[in-house]
């Protein structure tokens, strides 16, 4: 058995023995990393992402890729020097020359949550060796402001201003500029045509980008490596169909979702009944650029979406800072079968440049395996090494507990690897 | 107070307050980050290093950079996903379309703890996604041969061949190759004149390096960075002289040494009295090109050194594989005032690329503080990451334990620019 310490060894949720789909990873880690290794060679991973994974024991697949992941905070501190580590070598590799970096978070200026992450990934970069300023496109940010945090420490946002092709915050206008904002609420001005390197780039903001798009780039290497090391792609592949744009007070349009819903849950029931998985499938809506948790709905039938009363339609109407809804994802609900304390939980896994950096638990204590668990109620659990004894000279023998987080890493970086093939086609496009 | 993790943060020995030294490299920690990434832009690491420390509370010091580090297997398994990605990191630096690395090993067929640290070596590299064969100039191998670890694990050596200008095992010729054998038997003709990349280079063998370089260009960085964060470049800089060559059966010879000896005792034993230091200097004399344990005293007075007896005097004459000694280094003995369940111990850190991926302390139980401590019945144990605490969501607050490992990291990363800089000044001299 091999051990396989590409990505860290972290305690997952689940124990008892390693499932098929775990294991048959784990046994093709060599061939899975030299392929890694050559595609992201060839098409540079984003900064960074969060992916969220469902286990359903059966199938392990990805179902958010968040190209402006926050909750660097809820990571362990433990893993931050592989954090700072991937850091400077994203930084050199974008920009070999910077000494600096400009982060442009999300607007929220009250969220302490959001604050204490935007801290970590401050200290992060920092601890990498640069100089690191906060410059905020909030209107309300009009002169530099210093926020204490919950956890003592303390964090300056200051106004973005442009110069030229740069933007910058008062003397400093660094070569390297980190979005860590998902533009939800559409292209900034102040951002189009700069001359410095954007991670991601613009159009990788939830403003221009489709989750649809985003998922038939996953199928499609989801496709290469299943051929690889030969498995069913569905075992890591989520169904997933556009539905076009649904106008949720209009009974014509809803009636064409049902149809696009009961056509994904028709297809998963005909999988698991070839296969003889005994689970009744269901289906995810949710908009299809960006949720944060908003306009996002588990349902079992097409009747659940006919049925839908004024104030859940109005609710998957609006997503974040106002924006309407138009388009939809209809996507085969993956169910999850972990439990961190009887309550259900998925896995989040956050990678730097093409690194796995570390993970934690959404845990939800009011929610069923068939929920989004990114909902009000939530909380999080980080993954921690797995210790391997009590005594720290204890070596990792032969029949040492397989790294079973190995699993979540190689499908996290499936859905890191379809990110920058996105990345890679709008550049293509802009051209 | 940073928390700083750019370095792993590790549990040492020591106990109690961080001591002032370790508290102001902690506090410049930042203006140190942004130091090192610039000056490993401009003078790029080698591969890899160990280097060991003295902690002598007033001093903390290098006291061998080892470029062909050994004992890998003696780093804690959590830390492996560091040295998977700086392996990746390296490699990709050195070689950027490689996906294969032949590893030249030490000709020890029957050492298993080495052995053991070359599966861990291949284990890290073929983790990071490139396939990985052994090649050995031991002229005993002479077709492949498997052998197993007591680990459970196995490792197959094969010989190595030259095929034009490049090296490698039975169709295995990549552009990548390693050495983890410090050619202290000489230059192998084998490897003479190859075309590939080899990391490190030939000229970095016990076979021509000196000590002493290592130490002058150490006395240089370890100036520039005690003149960035305003400290005594002496509190990090051991004191050493070249001795020249010295017969140890020749009384004239030893009359030489002892006058060095003196030399440095006296330089030391006034600092300390200036700066009020309550402790008997010491020197510490040996062979200036690699001794492996060997050809190494702790002496207190010259007197030491004339009545040295015959025994002593042919041990100080044979380093590792009969190599005679002819140059000796005199420096300056760091008492290492770290001890690990009440017997000595010296930190050795880890480095691959420019990045710290872990330590161990080398213990023992039969030698006191002046002593070297590498030498038959030492014992290693693994630093293991800091635990925050019992529960996995523990975060770290801003009164958190300082860490202490960061100090060590420092000063490694300090002996392997030194390494660097003795790396480009070998290349300019071979112009």
């Amino acid at each position: 058995m091999p051990q396989d310490y590409r990505v860290p060894h972290l305690t997952t949720a689940l124990k008892g023995p390693l499932l098929e789909l775990e294991a048959h990873l784990l046994n093709h880690s060599h061939a899975i990393e030299a392929w890694f290794r050559q595609e992201f060679r060839d098409t540079p991973a984003p900064f960074y992402a969060s992916v969220d994974l469902r286990n359903a024991g059966y199938k392990l697949a990805p179902v958010d890729t968040n190209l402006f992941p926050a909750g660097f905070n809820n990571l362990h501190p433990d893993l931050r020097p592989l954090a700072v580590q991937a850091a400077q070598h994203a930084i050199t590799q974008a920009c070999p020359v910077t000494d600096g970096v400009l982060i442009i978070p999300e607007n929220h200026t009250r969220n302490t949550f959001y604050l204490e992450n935007l801290y970590t990934l401050k200290d992060i970069i920092e601890s990498a060796g640069y100089e690191v300023r906060i410059g905020s496109i909030n209107p309300e940010v009009t002169e530099a402001q210093t926020i204490d945090l919950p956890s003592g420490n303390s964090l300056v946002l200051e106004p973005l201003a442009r110069e030229g092709n740069r933007v910058g915050v008062t003397g400093f206008f660094p070569c390297a500029v980190l979005l860590n904002n998902d533009l939800s609420a559409g292209r900034p001005a102040i951002l189009e045509g700069i001359e410095q390197v954007l991670m991601p780039p613009l159009d990788l903001g939830w403003s221009s980008r489709y989750k649809t798009h985003h998922f038939q780039h996953y199928a499609n290497v989801a496709k290469r490596l299943a051929e690889l090391v030969d498995i069913d792609p569905w075992l890591i592949t989520p169904e997933s169909m556009q539905c076009g744009e649904v106008d949720f007070k209009n009974p014509d349009s809803l009636e064409r979702l049902a149809t696009k819903v009961n056509e994904v849950l028709a297809k998963t029931g005909d999988y698991y009944h070839e296969h003889d998985i005994d689970c009744k499938p269901f289906v995810i809506v949710k908009s299809d650029s960006g949720t944060y948790g908003m306009a996002i709905m588990s349902v079992q039938s097409a009747d659940d979406i006919l049925k839908l009363n004024r104030k859940q339609r109005n609710k998957m109407s609006f997503a974040k800072e106002g924006l309407t809804v138009d388009k939809m994802l209809v996507q085969e609900g993956v169910y999850t079968f972990e439990t961190v304390d009887e309550a259900v939980a998925e896995p989040v896994v956050y990678m730097i440049h093409n690194h796995v950096i570390g993970g934690f638990y959404r845990i939800h204590t009011g929610k069923t395996a068939t929920d989004n668990l990114n909902s009000p109620g939530m909380h999080f659990e980080p993954m921690s090494f797995q210790l391997s004894g009590v005594l720290p000279d204890q070596t990792q023998g032969p029949d040492a507990e397989p790294n079973r987080f190995y699993a979540y890493g190689v499908i996290a970086r499936l859905a890191l690897l379809a990110a920058a093939y996105e990345i890679k086609h709008s550049k293509t496009q802009n051209r």
